[in-house]
């Protein structure tokens, strides 16, 4: 499923949609392919319009290719990595464990503390799913005053990541100096980390953000490993009042344009979207940056549909995916219960997975993907038969929905029986049913 | 807020609809009005025309009155009661004071075993909210033989639930005997307690559903107390596969039909919907709903937009149900994550009101009621100013927000910290932007 890496070894464009473009099916588009029911060579057009990209660098050995795009299934993210207050591998590659047996598509490592090349490394070893990374915060740990942030410094990380096998990055290249003024009146201002940043070293040295003028020595290094790049939405909306504003449209009509740098280069992108926005503005934000960015897949934060929920965000932000997901955006970023009051822990991580499975695989039947609804069908089944292991087996999460069976009925004999707690034997809607067929049956009724 | 009963005492219709349409403005309609920020006489016409309802029965003390309509705030119903399995009144009392601190705007007691009467006594007498009940459970409990359901034991039970001041009662009067052969082909049957029983029913005695047939003698007890119905969707369906088809739709005719029948008594009605439905179809679900019964309140049950995810069918349901508010559903009635697995427990009733407090929340949020945005607004602020304290007190579940807060950073001097552990100090992104507002001003660049 992968190509042969000698075979690529010093060629200056080793991307996917270089190949897509010079008529080229790989090994990868040819599995993703399986993998979505889809055609090789509609995979192989939709890499080379730029509307589906496969995040796969070469360097990334243990990888499993995946595709992201709106004519794929919708895929989902989740964000591991520590912060300068707690810090431990094992712990974070719990988090990886934990994610991708839920389902996670691909996950980034957000590592802002500690060993962070260390921690990356045995993340992307063991990881078979995408692994993205947003080389800001690496950069920032070795310069250590964000006034001190150059190019150079990002090119340098960002080519000891690409060597390491990261299969893409996000990169704030598209909010400008001229920008940073239009977040004045907001309510909470910068919400990216990365887009704040940048935006204190812009006012600071009154430059433009080396990230856009240096755009094209970044995309030399993608183009050398297959990185795709995630086009950051530096200054995407905190909150519902600061949604649909000048600043955040402004950096979108950025992101077009870098867009069709990057394609110039056959570099892949996605572009990354909100954050937090009204339920009733979700759909025109699909649209809209289906219009100004070409059709490149978004690769939405949520986004959250109300900002009076903390702890609760997993399910704030899984309601405004399931609309976005239906809108057409490729991807889906998960929020854990945590968000905004602190690091998730893996029982997070595992409520932010989930949550986002059930976003993605919503989307995927409003837009009637094909077979995407034969998943319930079988669990339905399986409900109206009694059969609860099969039930179990078919869950999104297994475990967790036995748990929740098995704490009030934990007898082994329940797992037959023709009822639950939540109604009792003699309420069973489902036993009654059958019943009645019985009778409907006997009674010589049309069925 | 509440009419003297001693001066409707003897009266024949005490509705509040009979009230609002000889154009009497009701203390209950006063109240209403100044929760909702509405006119009252904007209120009263409502009720006049169906398209409010304000479940209030006469006998009901402990009540604060509210409103029911597409053009009040969307509410939510939190079901508590006990099965056959597990039984306690303590128990059923924690999970009201539970749902009413968390916010539920109606509490439906759907017990079905132990003292039935004496447990919705204790409830009633308990609530500030309108307390709903489905009464063929507490008949069945008399009967004890489905087969020997009576439209007599019905208005009994009927009578006593209403004398007791039971606001709202689900009646399954519109599924019919020619429907339930429509149900044959459906992978999970008929899904309702109540239909099914009645179902079962009509195929034994090949006969028509009492409460159809009868009808005119359960508006009688209603109009005395002024019980609202709430018209059971017998047939809603179980699953995505069965969502929008000929029996869920023939039934919601016969409600329309009913609605109608109920209006002629000044009875107040509400109609109740699905269910399980994908995500695209929901819209659809509920303009039919408008047009089929005549704009009378619509209350659906989630719906939930995926079937493979039990334990998680809070979230499922409320992606459905903030699609339904926001497409003008009236009431959202809780799915708790112990769905299709077992009776929710009082953690359960917290996790099911707070998600569909979110759903209600942001579908007001995207209908554009006046002012449902400020909480977030404030919040947002408190966010932005670091202000913990206020955060919390803003949040749906403040406890909670502040337990995950302080699992990271416990120390009360925390709550003052210019960061959380998701960032931790150095990319705290929302303190950046406050710097680079200083720099902005310093500059004396354009604001």
């Amino acid at each position: 499923m992968r190509r042969d890496r000698e075979a690529l070894r010093g060629l200056s464009n080793v991307t996917q949609m270089h190949a897509a473009r010079r008529g080229e099916l790989t090994p990868e588009m040819d599995y993703v392919a399986g993998q979505e029911g889809l055609e090789a060579d509609f995979v192989r057009a939709e890499v080379a319009r730029g509307r589906m990209i496969i995040p796969a660098n070469v360097n990334h050995r243990a990888l499993q290719p995946m595709a992201i795009g709106t004519n794929a299934r919708c895929k989902i993210n989740a964000n591991i990595g520590n912060s300068a207050t707690t810090s431990e591998i094992e712990a974070e590659l719990e988090k990886l464990r934990l994610a991708v047996k839920y389902g996670s598509d691909t996950v980034m490592d957000l590592s802002t503390g500690g060993n962070i090349p260390e921690i990356r490394q045995a993340i992307i070893e063991a990881s078979p799913v995408p692994i993205g990374t947003v080389p800001i915060y690496e950069v920032l740990a070795i310069v250590k005053d964000p006034e001190q942030l150059s190019i150079d410094a990002f090119l340098e990380v960002v080519e000891r990541q690409a060597q390491q096998g990261v299969d893409y990055m996000t990169l704030h290249c598209g909010v400008l100096l001229r920008h940073v003024p239009l977040t004045a009146g907001r309510v909470t201002g910068i919400v990216s980390r990365g887009g704040s940043i940048l935006a204190h070293w812009m006012i600071r040295h009154h430059r433009e953000n080396p990230l856009y003028e240096h755009f094209d020595l970044l995309l030399d290094v993608c183009k050398r490993y297959d990185v795709s790049i995630s086009l950051g939405d530096g200054l995407r909306p905190g909150c519902l009042a600061d949604a649909n504003d000048e600043a955040q449209f402004a950096e979108l009509e950025v992101l077009g344009e870098l867009t069709l740098r990057a394609w110039e280069e056959d570099v892949q992108v996605m572009i990354e979207g909100p954050g937090h926005v009204p339920f009733h503005l979700i759909a025109m934000n699909v649209e809209k940056e289906r219009q100004v960015c070409h059709e490149a897949p978004f690769y939405v934060l949520g986004p959250l549909v109300t900002d009076i929920a903390p702890g609760y965000d997993h399910i704030t932000s899984a309601i405004g995916a399931t609309m976005a997901g239906t809108a057409g955006a490729a991807m889906l970023c998960y929020v854990t219960p945590k968000e905004h009051l602190g690091l998730p822990n893996a029982e997070d991580v595992r409520q932010g997975v989930i949550a986002y499975k059930i976003a993605a695989h919503a989307a995927d039947i409003a837009r009637g993907k094909p077979g995407a609804r034969s998943r319930d069908d079988a669990l339905s089944k399986a409900r109206f038969e009694f059969d609860w292991e099969q039930q179990f087996a078919l869950s999104l999460d297994p475990d967790r929905a036995r748990e929740y069976h098995d704490e009030t009925l934990p007898h082994e004999a329940f797992k037959e029986a023709h009822f639950c707690s939540m109604c009792g034997p003699k309420f069973c809607s489902m036993r009654i049913t059958q019943d009645v067929r019985q009778l409907v049956q006997l009674s010589g009724a049309p069925a």
